[in-house]
């Protein structure tokens, strides 16, 4: 393997081309803007439209294997260079996660419990969900939402007009208020092999709908946690998934787990594994694209992960002489409100020996 | 500060420009070759000899500071950027630390012990310094040398003609043989500030004048190590230096210290603390070159750096499967003999809690 191709060109793609230099491996970032992130610390850079097939063309041909670094790539796109070239994730794979509703049916159809949900194309669609499943809920465009974008929150029914107005006729999805303990997530890898390694749960802590921090370990007891891993397991093999997901999941009272999404790719909720393990979320996932074995996913330490998001990157200078802070910055020029710029990963204290 | 110079293109350079890509720092990298290790991560590069003043005027207008990978960058070079950009370490620093002779009496001008040496210019230079210093040493030439390239044993007197022959005419320093205990390194850091920051000393194991391995920490009580960071310290203070330094230092019998040599640059000894602290050798030297707040050395694991050398490359289908193996992988071509193709790191298998 010499050169990895990688659709998207964040933060995302810039943490994975570090990992993949780290193995030796050479990065081509495939991305519609000039200077991106991912691309200044990549050997090549293709910078073109995902539906140019001449451009998708030279690619395919430039590299040995291709990954996408955000789950709205074009499943065309994915489908036109696997023609050419491995592709991991699948076009299927990258589908199923980019609507909401046919992820949730995916997921109830292997057994996996989910908030209840019901599709809304009307606004008698919604009505009708909110007498079936209950008055409270939250409702979602079916496709191309993230970080709380594509959203509103329905405290009754008398807020359905007006959340139902704010999908502007785009298909929608109504899900089901789960009053949760807490919320988990599994990042969860699969190689060409087939073979499962799964990180340690982190609990997740969002504001606005953005991920603020990750902690590991999870509060949670032995058996919640075995459910959690056997639960991501049984995701990426019904997928037949190779690469790395994130699977965020509700806690309930009493330990009961629904899934609440999967992202098909790297995860905000396993930036911790760069410090906390030997092999990094980022690696496992070119291992597993690029057909090598995965590595061990075993934790060192806990650690504490908090994402710097616009305006918390003027703590930037404060976090530089942190003791114990490990900065990372993305390169993006711009702090505006809700952009991801960085995050900053805590260890725990205590020295670990090899006695 | 947007963008970092760095003069050379080896796997040093490469991870230093990931360490400033981790903090949202574009590197520009300065090389004679095309395609090297370290441009293959790097936004921005320029293939020019060190002596294109052509070259390197563009390349000072296109960076906001300079620093190098390797010591033996031309001082005049160092000079010349320095007249248009602030460049770390300064040349003065460079040229001490690329003449054997100079570095050594430095050491001993500011009360550092090293070897016993003399400087040999001639076949009876070598013959007097052998009836001075002791019938065994190490012959080694002034300038150039590393990885025990331009080095010759001497046992006894018989052995000077041959030896002095092999330095080709070149100047050169005879250091008497120093019958130490064990080889450790410490890797210290200061700020545009003159703050000092060092990384707890490693214990180097060598095998034909190749770093094999480096153990953290090393096996010596807690005067000597309090004496070794004193003295990494009183060196960097000594030289205004800015950046990262690596010091090798002889610990004798009853725990005397002999500096051996100091590495103005980021050192393969110092490998580990990217595994093994939240601020690695390679964050810390940008942090300083920048003029950036130095980091937190202190380190949260035990940990063993070995180097893959040569054919070592073939262990790298083992070693991805080998639990708690941090790999790194240079990306270069051609395993040659004596080459360094990578490391990796193995950290305490202990978790580190944050209870």
């Amino acid at each position: 393997m010499k050169t990895l191709g990688i659709l998207g060109g964040g933060q995302l793609g810039r943490m994975l081309a570090m990992a993949a230099a780290r193995l030796g491996i050479d990065c081509h970032i495939y991305c519609p803007d000039e200077g991106s992130p991912a691309a200044r610390v990549s050997a090549e850079a293709t910078v073109a439209a995902y539906e140019d097939e001449d451009a998708l063309a030279r690619f395919a041909g430039a590299v040995d294997a291709v990954t996408t670094e955000f789950e709205n790539v074009p499943a065309a796109t994915a489908r036109f260079l696997a023609a050419r070239v491995p592709v991991h994730p699948s076009a299927e794979a990258l589908e199923i996660a980019q609507d909401r509703v046919a992820e949730k049916a995916f997921l109830n159809g292997i057994g996996i419990e989910t908030a209840p949900w019901r599709g809304v194309d009307t606004l008698g669609d919604l009505t009708a969900a909110l007498d079936e499943i209950g008055p409270r809920g939250i409702l979602k465009t079916r496709r191309l939402g993230y970080d709380g974008k594509g959203q509103v929150r329905l405290e009754g029914p008398g807020d359905a007009a007006e959340a139902f107005a704010a999908m502007a006729g785009a298909p929608a999805v109504l899900e089901g208020f789960a009053a949760f303990e807490r919320e988990i997530s599994v990042i969860a890898a699969r190689g060409t092999d087939g073979t499962v390694r799964c990180y340690e749960p982190g609990e997740n802590r969002h504001s606005k709908g953005i991920l603020r921090t990750t902690t590991v370990p999870a509060q949670i007891d032995a058996a919640t946690r075995d459910a959690a891993l056997a639960m991501a397991e049984r995701i990426v093999s019904a997928l037949d998934y190779v690469g790395v997901i994130g699977v965020e999941m509700f806690v309930m009272d009493g330990g009961a787990l629904l899934v609440n999404e999967i992202a098909p790719r790297v995860h905000n909720t396993g930036h911790w594994t760069l410090e906390g393990c030997a092999v990094s979320q980022f690696e496992q996932h070119v291992r597993a694209v690029c057909g090598l074995p995965l590595g061990d996913p075993a934790r060192h330490s806990d650690a504490v992960m908090e994402n710097l998001i616009g305006s918390d990157i003027d703590a930037v200078p404060a976090l530089l002489a942190d003791p114990g802070a490990a900065l990372h910055l993305y390169g993006k020029g711009d702090a505006r409100p809700g952009r991801k710029m960085g995050h900053v990963t805590r260890l725990g204290v205590v020295v670990n020996s090899r006695k």
